[in-house]
């Protein structure tokens, strides 16, 4: 079976990157300050990041020019290739027409040096020496110790600590590129020796994380903190995913009748589907759907409301679906997309109708990863899993309604630095997870105190 | 800096191998029966191999057509592309243009699937049901699990047994793909059963290893064995990567001064540098340069000779650099490129003078890939560091003598599965190794009662 790539040359590759703030059909309601509740100015956020990513994450305008020194970089990577998956197609013996936008390609093997080579990029401009950051299994804190060797900036990463010493090779990684990886909660920081009193034991979230990071950050003036996933100005970044794809898919002659994409913060789901999501805004029909696992049921089972993006809450409150600043996955659930907390912009969408949020078990996910592993011959990271694993299920139920659908959707790194879950799927040690209710009810009670979006369910 | 890449579409890439054996300006010795040390024919070989690729081992055909349906599944990974590596030129500040093929874009991440879905291929044209093979870190293993899955082939992998240990993500890549992997020795062969008689420690060998999967393909007619280098067809697959990269210099508006690649078997060297070899042959002045560790010098200090490819010395007799069939590398020895023997067309080529070998201390090669990833993003697997060591060793010498110099080298694989060996390097349990010469010596009597070649130092 012919496999067919579709690529762009870098002349072709996209010269600005797309916002979709300026195509929301309802407004967003705004961030608000920890301490006093009130809506945050751009001046509450510029003790952790540079003011120009503040200016990208207040701005309305639709298009933002990528600077030339961004562009030379992202052609290391860039344009990433699009995929028809003939092959997976043949083995599900289905009418439908599969597309993959492959973000493996880059040298740090997701989508998330997208990002990571813009915020290196505007911290350099803006003189930042130091960038800390959080990290779970690895793909953001490895992309950004990348782009900040590229640009000469130290890079400090707290890497949440169960991964940390389940997934060494991602720490060494780091390290080949430079930065300074360290186990979350640390003693490093006050954030972090305040947990770890609580509990010494505690294998770490993305919440603690982050409270380590940010705390490092604002402690010095020359140090900034940068986020992976979750703000506007990373949505923006990563559009340029999807609007690659949007040329090749027209290279193709196809427009995708269903879009999907794997949320943890939401990132690699926006950057392909923002694109498209402003024509399903301007009234073309498209199903676009994030995928969650059923253990981190951001979407499908916590409410809308605003929560702080750390355990510590020091971070801006965010009007956004979550599972409570204090969620720790449950320890059978071996992926990634473990973030209590979504996308602001992803979240609103999801609320409007626009975007449809489903949850995958993740036993699902690996049978799916492997059955594209032994077709297209690429192995997806765990959390790219779920949208395979979507993918696969529309594709079969294509091939039930005898449709000729057309999906697309984002292969969003590779998995071979995670091989061991799936050696856990392969030894029996995985099994289905539903997050309890009563964990749910938890984060209710958690909220209940923190002010109210206007909105929600 | 901007980053350069030279891209191929699908309609460009070569649609026929480049075959040496054409153009070689010293014949080559044949292979002898391992028994009765007479030149081998096909039919000797036809208990291992397919006829098929057993005739193309003998062509003398300059080029071979590449099966429609092997072009279809190339597309999943080819044309790889070509870089102008110029964050590299810029750190080193050198006035030479350095040129890298990257062949760590296919899915098992190096150039192993150029010949693994070859081989695969043909053999499914042939009737085979089950391919066995060796591998040592993993590599070549991998990629024919993925290329047997493609093709619906079982195949079962003997793999080093200290590899095996020591670097299992690559033995659950094999097992997503759907294959079995043995450490070897192993008790499954009545050759690993005599090398855990002598020795129940073994950390095996590749030679070993081969004697291993030779066994168990020769015991059943449906099974056959492949070699993911040293053979003519191996060479002859991967003169896919020369053949686009000299289309993507003209691209360029270059062509090399320097050619470079690592050399273990010789097949991803061959694969790039063959294809100049030939305009070398033709009068085309060239350095045409393979690298191999210090503790495993091969070409640099083994003799020519004909040799057993495996331990047990069930292969046919290969005229080649060897360091004797018992070899072992040293275990303080990192990285790849550790196999006693080499592609017999390289070595031909070196006895001939159109390739010139070197030898690099592996702490050198650490450091070169260091200096690569924070410049170029891509983290190399250590194999393929010694070519960028050599590149960079070129690249100071050009600067030195303030010559603008072409430089091209293989980027054979991504090292994202090895960085066990990156951590050993930071946490300085390396050191050089050169191979001691009662080494060599006890090689050279091991070769004494073999038949001699006319050739030979």
């Amino acid at each position: 079976m012919k496999t067919q790539k579709f690529l762009l040359t870098e002349q072709e590759m996209p010269r600005q990157w797309y916002n979709i703030m300026a195509d929301l059909p309802t407004p967003m309601e705004p961030p608000l300050h920890p301490g006093t509740g009130q809506p945050c100015g751009p001046e509450d956020l510029a003790p952790i990041f540079p003011m120009n990513l503040i200016e990208q994450e207040v701005s309305t305008q639709r298009w933002i020019d990528i600077p030339e020194e961004i562009l030379d970089k992202y052609a290391i990577w860039r344009p990433s290739p699009l995929f028809r998956a003939r092959n997976l197609e043949k083995a599900l013996d289905t009418p439908a027409r599969i597309y993959f936008k492959n973000e493996g390609v880059s040298p740090a093997g997701s989508h998330k040096p997208n990002t990571a080579l813009a915020q290196a990029y505007y911290n350099k401009v803006a003189g930042t020496k130091k960038i800390t950051t959080e990290t779970g299994a690895g793909q953001w804190g490895s992309s950004l110790a990348m782009c900040c060797a590229f640009f000469g900036i130290e890079c400090k990463v707290f890497m949440v600590k169960i991964s940390y010493n389940q997934k060494p090779y991602r720490r060494m990684m780091m390290e080949t590129w430079g930065a300074n990886c360290t186990a979350s909660p640390s003693t490093e920081t006050r954030a972090g020796r305040s947990i770890l009193e609580k509990d010494p034991d505690s294998p770490g979230s993305l919440g603690m994380a982050i409270s380590e990071a940010v705390e490092e950050a604002v402690a010095d003036e020359n140090t900034k903190y940068a986020l992976g996933s979750v703000l506007n100005h990373v949505m923006i970044h990563q559009s340029i995913i999807g609007l690659e794809a949007m040329k090749q898919m027209e290279m193709a002659g196809d427009y995708p009748d269903v879009i999907i994409g794997s949320a943890g913060g939401g990132s690699n789901f926006a950057g392909l589907s923002f694109p498209f999501a402003r024509d399903k805004i301007n009234g073309k029909q498209i199903d676009i759907i994030a995928v969650e696992p059923t253990s981190c049921p951001t979407l499908t089972r916590g409410p809308f409301a605003y929560d702080f993006g750390d355990t510590v809450q020091m971070t801006p409150l965010l009007p956004m679906y979550t599972l409570g600043h204090n969620f720790v996955p449950a320890p059978i659930h071996a992926g990634g997309l473990r973030y209590h907390g979504m996308s602001p912009l992803v979240s609103q969408l999801v609320l409007d109708g626009i975007i449809r949020p489903e949850a995958i078990h993740q036993m699902e996910t690996f049978k799916a990863g492997l059955t594209f592993a032994r077709s297209e011959g690429y192995i997806s990271a765990p959390e790219c899993n779920h949208a395979v694993a979507m993918a696969i299920r529309e594709a079969l139920k294509a091939k039930e309604e005898g449709k000729e659908k057309v999906i697309l959707f984002n292969w969003s790194g590779h998995g071979l630095v995670d091989m061991a879950s799936y050696e856990s799927y392969f030894r029996g040690n995985l099994a289905d997870h539903d997050l309890p209710q009563e964990q749910i009810d938890i984060a209710l009670k958690d909220l209940e105190n923190l002010p109210k979006p206007r909105q929600g369910k």
